[in-house]
């Protein structure tokens, strides 16, 4: 058995290898004939995939997964359209793969280019929803490089529903037909296997828990893009438009209360902690946040309940929010650096002084100035497709999208130069 | 003792850690100050560094080491002028951080910029050359980074003495003193300890033998910037200028034959091969340089052995060169990617078709056109100083200078602005 998912995983491996060889110099006109012909096919296939998808629920239900889960599960004829209107939009998205980076002309002659190249093979490693398959294959190989997909278990026949439908269209533009694959085994083992294939995987990509991106951390041979906890801070200064700082606020927190950029943690300056804690109290319960405060926070919010050290370093997910009473800016920004995950952290702020220190001084992915949280997102941000937020500081920061699914190599054309 | 060991490297990650902190908000003069006071005091303890390194020297020579060795090992006034010099230069170029890489406006009239960060504390793996400490600490510094030196044990003793001469202008800047440690032991145990701080060390640049690098990559809990092997190749196409290709193998196999980017392999077209090989193989033996050649390069060049398989892998760093006829451009693109080290690759050609497509299917950090290898390099593409030389695709390829050991974040200027 586990002699089978071995040589399983090897084959998987070395196919994308071969179709990232091809697939780095096919025309932008190819990957985009390929991304829209398998978006008319999502759409014709709907009923196929919703009857594979019908039975990931049915099992889901008799195991007993949280309706939530389900939800997340379930493809729709709605979600489908989506997926394939997203596949669109990646096909309009200009190609990065021979995007000239930089470019100069030495002294002796030499024309120096810094040119955007596919990474090579990405394995892409996700949980429970069918349609991070079509946005994860859409992107990587638009980015020119092979895919292999490791989908949830949950979602096994939905995603090899969904494979069987993008793989079909490679073929048919000339592209690899093992650009796409997907792993055809749950075995828990094949994920083991893959990580240690360094030398044919480039990348590999864990959507999920933390628990699944440790493991992947933990037992990969190649880099691994990492996307963590987002606890993200809005710092409300002394020097603060209150009502904007309460429209913030609630807009964080509120808007979709399970994202990663959403808001975790208030830091007020007690210089308007008075003013401000009863304005934000009541707006929050209004909205029923349970609120989780330090002394100061409960003297002014009655409904709020202490908050214990690690609430301050917890990413609630749900409509809790952590809140403190600081000093000054100086203590925001050692409370920030200190309990944030380096995600994304605003300051509300009239003084320009004190926006330039804290932009300078938080080590975040985004620091944001007067605006929500929920901003620190590809779309938002004019990135357009992203595979996930990066909490690593390596290679790609932030939201990722398809320049950061590239690298780059340098391109030197001389007239017979040589080195004196 | 490896208790020890083991609060020793935690108090220089965490004493990094917070030095990291403040050297991320420092002005550029302020770093500048530093790199020139430092050019001085280098000049200026002259005599102190080279008594120190004489010890090193008195007891590699007990040791036994080779000639080249103790060479690379020994401080002269000469090579201490250099290595200050190099400082002035790095304070002469521009500041990576703070630099504004992309910018731009959303429609809800969000200002987006991303912009250089530091990447926080950088771990510096070397051998002997005592010069790399200096190298290394003006980069990072530099690049607002804190560095941690781990220099080999044959060289303690010149680099304690210049450690000390670079960390004492620091506070006199106003730079924290922890900005630039040495590991104050050649106990193995310490790389062993450093690796696993991920936590607080940012990267690790491991810079010398492969079964070091090797190491370092298997160990370390944090990113590695790797500098492997460079097995680089010429390919002579049949459109080529034989008299050019003859001058470029000539320089990038003899100008410095030791290095990352000296040529290794020829490969040649089969049509010119009759004309070409005894061209070259007379050249070549003009210069000592002795041939590892297949079937038909032996017919035409009657000083060349035989090449085996594995020649045509092996990174000689010495003046021998392997050499195979190939049937045409795709077969040279194939051995390359088959064989090469992804360094630094060059086609000689008249071709534009055959050049774009040497180009675009070799994937090697440099590609380069009818010029020497010997110009994948940190000065000559433009990037001024160089910690090395990346063989990895990830974060950074080719030579790595200031902009290779920062990050960016992305700044997010609102006027209270919320998501719908």
């Amino acid at each position: 058995m586990t002699a089978d998912v071995s040589r399983l995983c090897s084959d998987l491996a070395r196919n994308a290898r071969l179709a990232a060889t091809q697939l780095g110099c096919v025309t932008g006109a190819a990957k985009n004939a390929w991304l829209l012909a398998s978006a008319d096919a999502l759409v014709r296939h709907a009923d196929l995939l919703i009857s594979a998808n019908r039975e990931d629920v049915k099992e889901a239900e008799a195991n007993g997964l949280s309706p939530a889960s389900i939800d997340r599960l379930r493809l729709t004829p709605a979600r489908i359209a989506q997926a394939a209107e997203g596949m669109r939009q990646v096909a309009a998205l200009a190609d990065p793969v021979g995007q000239i980076r930089e470019g100069s002309v030495r002294p002796n002659g030499l024309q120096v280019q810094k040119i955007g190249v596919p990474l090579g093979v990405i394995l892409f490693i996700y949980e429970s929803r069918p349609n991070v398959t079509v946005d994860a294959a859409a992107l990587c190989i638009k980015s020119g490089n092979a895919v292999i997909l490791r989908g949830g278990k949950e979602a096994m026949h939905s995603n090899t529903a969904l494979h069987r439908v993008l793989q079909e269209p490679l073929r048919a533009v000339g592209l690899p037909e093992q650009g796409v694959q997907l792993v055809p085994t749950t075995d828990r083992e094949a994920v083991g296997q893959l990580l240690k294939m360094g030398e044919f995987i480039d990348l590999v990509i864990p959507r999920g828990g933390e628990s699944l991106i440790r493991r992947v951390a933990a037992e990969a041979t190649m880099p691994v893009l990492k996307h963590f906890n987002g606890i993200c801070h809005v710092y409300v200064d002394r020097d603060a438009d209150l009502d904007m700082a309460e429209r913030i606020i609630i807009n964080s927190k509120c808007q979709r209360p399970g994202v990663c950029n959403a808001l975790e943690s208030v830091l007020i300056h007690a210089d308007v902690a008075e003013t401000f804690l009863p304005q934000i109290g009541k707006a929050l319960a209004e909205r029923n946040v349970q609120i989780r405060g330090c002394e100061t926070t409960r003297k002014h919010i009655a409904q709020s309940i202490p908050a214990t050290e690690s609430d301050y370093s917890t990413e609630f997910l749900d409509l809790i929010v952590s809140m403190k009473v600081v000093s000054d800016l100086e203590g925001a920004i050692a409370h920030i650096n200190r309990h944030g995950s380096k995600h994304t952290d605003a300051i509300i702020t009239r003084s320009l002084s004190a926006s330039q220190r804290f932009v300078a001084a938080v080590d975040s992915s985004a620091v944001i100035v007067n605006a929500s949280t929920r901003f620190n997102d590809g779309f938002e941000l004019g990135l357009a497709a992203e595979v996930g937020i990066s909490t690593d500081k390596f290679h790609a920061r932030g939201p990722c999208g398809l320049q950061e699914l590239t690298t780059y190599k340098y391109v030197v054309m001389g007239s017979g130069q040589i080195r004196e």
